[in-house]
């Protein structure tokens, strides 16, 4: 799993269907790159997450048929980069 | 899942079977790199899209057995770069 | 599988529901990178270890439904870097 | 899915039983790494193709038990690095 | 799948019930990096190999379950760096 912050929110109005009910988040890794994930946990900009990949991400979902690559997995209490 | 923007089609007359009815695209990651995604959503060039890899980019298609490892999810409203 | 240091427990008391009973684990790999992983082997900080990533790491817990996709699968006797 | 090059064939007499039957090319890829790839379309050296990876790659084989995690999909019709 | 040069065998005393029976080596990717992989062929130190990776890496050892993602394939026959 990898550690990420949380940057913001994704609006997107056109995606595919399975996708629907999901909140989306755009993360920064700890090397800089920009990824979006699923967020079943709910959690706001600046926050430090860690992230599951793979098909873990769908197992990480309420909704193991969630179309998603990579999820929020939770909240890190202290983290200093 | 990653963000990307759609550069052009793909032309690809010998293919294997299981990608006869897919609309391919030529996407560039944020990164610089070109890589090939099934597109089920209707992208035209020039768009910032976010995708979707790995198994999760076949359950994204409306035919599951589609041979892809990466799927256009659905295009991003605002993105500058 | 990779090769990688245990540099720390992970503190994080909001979770998704499928990483209750997991330890984790923040280890630097190789390259100097920090994850995350589920430790099922029970290493103190300063080991060496290697990981696997994917669906193998569900495969590597005792639950194999656990949310992971990087958990430790062993202590290297031996290791200089 | 990535665009490669190929450059060559595998030569390799001793291998485990289960890519017995498959053709395995030498790619090149963007970054200008060397990969294996299996080949169901059969394609000569010098030809710019596309390939899938991970379970997919399996998916793309006449026989989904191969095991190989990058296959060829098809070959591209115009392409200049 | 990628090609690799066995390094070295793996000393692991302590390790997951799930990898008891396999043989580990230690790989050296072509960018210089070390793995560890499983290996169902017997390879010594030195050689030139390919691997496999992710659930592929289960599917290419005697026993199915193995908590393994990157498998030593084969041995390739003429290789120059």
């Amino acid at each position: 799993m990898e550690i990420m912050r949380v940057v913001d929110e994704l609006v997107c109005t056109r995606r595919v269907p399975g996708l629907n009910l999901s909140s989306l988040r755009v993360l920064e890794s700890l090397k800089g790159g920009l990824l979006v994930a699923t967020d079943p946990v709910g959690v706001p900009a600046g926050k430090w997450v860690f992230t599951t990949s793979g098909s873990a991400a769908r197992w990480a979902m309420p909704d193991v048929k969630t179309m998603t690559d990579l999820t929020i997995c939770g909240i890190i209490d202290d983290w200093q980069e």
